[in-house]
Parts: C-alpha cells; structure tokens; sequence
C-alpha cells in the first residue's frame, strides 16, 4: 500500500494523463471507438510514421500533431526525445494522445514510455488497438487459431535490437505453426533459412499482406521456397503469415480494392 | 483461374453476403468503426453469448438477433446448425452479421464457418476485432513485448478439442516468455504443473484479468505458485497473462470502475 500511496502523491505534484492508443494498421474502419473519441479530444497528438493520414484526419480542429518517426528501420526522434516531449506536454495540463500504428503493447515500445511515465508519477491509460496479424489475416479469409491445426499462434518480429531475432525455430517449422511476422520484408532469406534449417516443408504455405487495410493493401500467396523472391518485390510494411495460404474465395468479394497477385511460378 | 470462375459462378447461384466481425472483449468502446457500422445495418446478427449486452444494444431497430451459445466449456448449438442458420438467411438477401467476441479470427472457430461458405460459394468479409489479449495487457498497464525481452508472444488456449491443451512448455518456462492463455481458468493446475516440471521459477509474475474491459473487470496479481489458489476465485472469462506483473501505477487512473485486488498473501 505505501507504494500507491506514492505513486498518487507523485501524480499530484506532476498532473497531467497520457493516454496510449493503438490506431489501428491504417484504415479509420479499424480504429476502436474510444480511439477515435480521444483522438478527436486532445490537444496534442504525438504519432509514430506509419499512423496513417486518414486517421489523423479524425483530430479535432484544435490538435496539435508531432510526428516522433520510429519506423521500421527508418530515423526517427531518439526515444528520450519522445519522452521528454510527452512529460513536457502532461506537465503543462495538455490533453496529450501518444498514437501507434497497429496495438500500442505490441512492437510498439509502449514499455519504454510507460515507465518513464510511471517514473515521473504521471498518470496513463492504454486504450488497445487492432494489430496488424488481425487485419492480415481477415484480409486473406483465414483464422489465426484452428482447432486441430495450432492452439498457440506465435506473434514474433523479424529483427530486434540485436539484428535479425532468434525464434524457437524448430516449433515453428513444424507443420501446422501459425505465426505472423512483423518486420519480416528484410528478413525474408534468414527466416527461409532458419526454418529450412529446422526441418521445414519448402512448400510451406505464406501470405504476404503488404499495406495491410490501406487503399492499396496486397496480398501474395507464396511458399517458404519462394519467401525471400517474393519478398523482394514488397515495398511497403508487411505482415508475414506462416502457415497460412490466402483462401482464394475470400478475395475478390473481401477485398474490392485489393489486387491479388498470383504468384504462381 | 478456373478455381476463382468456378467460385464466382457459385456465388451466383447462392447470392448473398455474410460479414464476419470480431466484437471485442466486451466494452463497446472496444468495437472498431467499421463493426459498429455493420451492427446498425445488418438484419440478422448470429451473436456468440459472450458478445456483451453493451454492444447488442448498437443493432439497429430492423435487426434479429440469435444467439448461437459457444462459450467456454457451456453447451450451445452444434457448429453444423449455425453454418445452417448463417447460410439460409444469406441465402435469403439478409444482410446477415456473424458476430463474435474478441477478433474472430483468434480461438473464435471462423475457419469451420468460412469453410462452409467457401463450399456454398457465398461471399464473406472478415473484420478484426480487438482480441482479450491487448485488452488484458492495456488493464494491466503493460506492454505484450519489450526490447530484451521478449520478440515474441504467443496467444495459447488452455483447453482444446482432446482437453488440456499440450503446448511448447520448454520455451513458455523461460525467464522473459510471455505469453495470454485464454480458456485457461480450469486449466491453472495443469498450466502451473507443466510450466514448473519444465523448469519455470514458481515466483513468475502473472496477471488474472477478469471480465476484460467489462464494468466489473478484475485484475489480480498473481505468480506460479499461487495460480491456481487464485484462478479459483474467478467466476467470469478470465485472461491468464504468464510473465507480466500489473504495473501499480497504471491502475487507479486507467480503471477507474475496477476493482484491484492485491493478492499478497
């Protein structure tokens, strides 16, 4: 008790709240209602790069909109920087919104940012959003989870700090492993070889959702074989499915604006 | 080709249309744009019993509302006479909504449905709900992954068809994992049991999150040890979150109508 005891006396020599929102893959569709509640409330929004133009098209009039960068492997503002911006902004009683691309808990570093807030006894909220792995997969038609396929589905990310990232290989190159991969597109090959490495079926089935909910969103059906030549031919963000091929009834009438590339070489 | 013209003629002859969505855990704050549009407009909503009452009262005045069951280990109406249901009022013209709780896409049994469609060559649209997962780690105050910690997450089931579901307990025992277990309530011994037997420290963190996003919502501290002492408290569908301690400071500001119970016993 004496440590929330602290903790509320901090929040009140510091006042000022930060609500964390997850803004969704891109499309205003997918923004939560709360999402776009708080976004058409604050005074000053503080979004990552790849938090898209019609979702900021939703501020209210009265917004100020920072862009903080942090994409992908692109620059972006140090994230002390970020910080510093989102105290400074709590601190004088602004109605602050810190806006992430996909669900703010998930590769969004939410945790940096939380425990310099908690540090500093200012006061948050974390308002979910839809990750990316939910949007590719409703775009290609298929489940994430199946019952007598995979009672686990894996949420991993290409490359860490450290570089490329090591997985538990050997499970996902299993038949049946279902996991989304973001921040895949650079690490195509490594991730072809690490899984082949394991044991893995070439034939592996794999969907590439680039641009995933966007106007311009795509989807390519591929193999483990061909990863890292389809990969190639991507450039926007991507989200990688294992395990999972396109089901071919779901796109024409799912996806209206989409084009659906065959790659059947 | 003749795959997709054989597919759109079968839509033809069964015209219709039925969109799947992912309702969220239960605060209809939760639902995204796009779901709480397709509930003011369909005339049929097929409803798991978990969709909250919150986001039923969101169904325009035209809509028929039937709910299917299916929760948890409760009875409900065999898969078959959903697919039934779901096809005829397609069949029918009905702007018919498949409305289920979390992201329809995680432990939500959309691949039997969508198989059935496919068969029937009626087209269907999938849109993302917010899993319980990102609502739990929002509760909590916590991030899903963290640089040095975990570059991956995994969604498990404590339950599947054959019962307590297997999973890759090696790597969840390991210092750093993190992983949301759902249907894992009646699962805590077994959770607790295999996780230990593959090495994890009996004083891992974890949270109990109860009844996510709904009014009466629940967050309890908890660590092996003590999980299955405080699993047994639960009465509502509850999240196990393995490897993330509620941050202290994230709870009275973030939940301000839920109550936080410290287990420090």
């Amino acid at each position: 008790m004496a440590e929330r005891d602290r903790s509320a006396a901090g929040r009140q020599q510091a006042p000022g709240h930060v609500t964390f929102a997850g803004a969704g893959p891109s499309d205003p569709d997918l923004l939560t209602l709360g999402v776009a509640r708080a976004l058409a409330q604050a005074d000053v929004i503080l979004h990552d790069r790849l938090v898209s133009a019609a979702v900021l098209a939703l501020a209210g009039p009265q917004a100020v909109l920072v862009e903080t960068g942090k994409e992908g492997f692109g620059p972006g503002m140090a994230q002390d920087d970020i910080t510093a911006l989102i105290l400074g902004f709590a601190r004088a009683g602004r109605d602050v919104l810190r806006l992430k691309s996909g669900d703010a808990g998930i590769f969004g570093r939410l945790g940096e940012e939380l425990d310099a807030l908690e540090a500093a006894g200012t006061g948050f909220t974390v308002l979910p959003g839809i990750t990316a792995a939910s949007a590719a997969a409703a775009a290609i038609g298929q489940s994430l989870t199946q019952r007598g396929r995979n009672a686990d589905l894996r949420i991993i990310t290409g490359h860490d700090m450290a570089g490329f990232a090591e997985q538990d290989w050997r499970a996902l190159a299993r038949p049946g492993a279902v996991a989304t991969i973001y921040m895949g597109k650079r690490a195509a090959r490594f991730l072809q070889g690490r899984l082949l490495m394991h044991g893995a079926d070439p034939a592996t089935g794999l969907s590439l959702v680039e641009n995933a909910s966007r106007p311009d969103q795509r989807v390519i059906a591929t193999t483990l074989a061909r990863l890292p030549a389809d990969s190639a031919a991507l450039t926007g963000p991507a989200v990688i499915l294992l395990g999972l091929a396109p089901r071919a009834a779901a796109l024409p009438a799912a996806l209206p604006h989409s084009a659906y590339q065959e790659t059947a070489r």
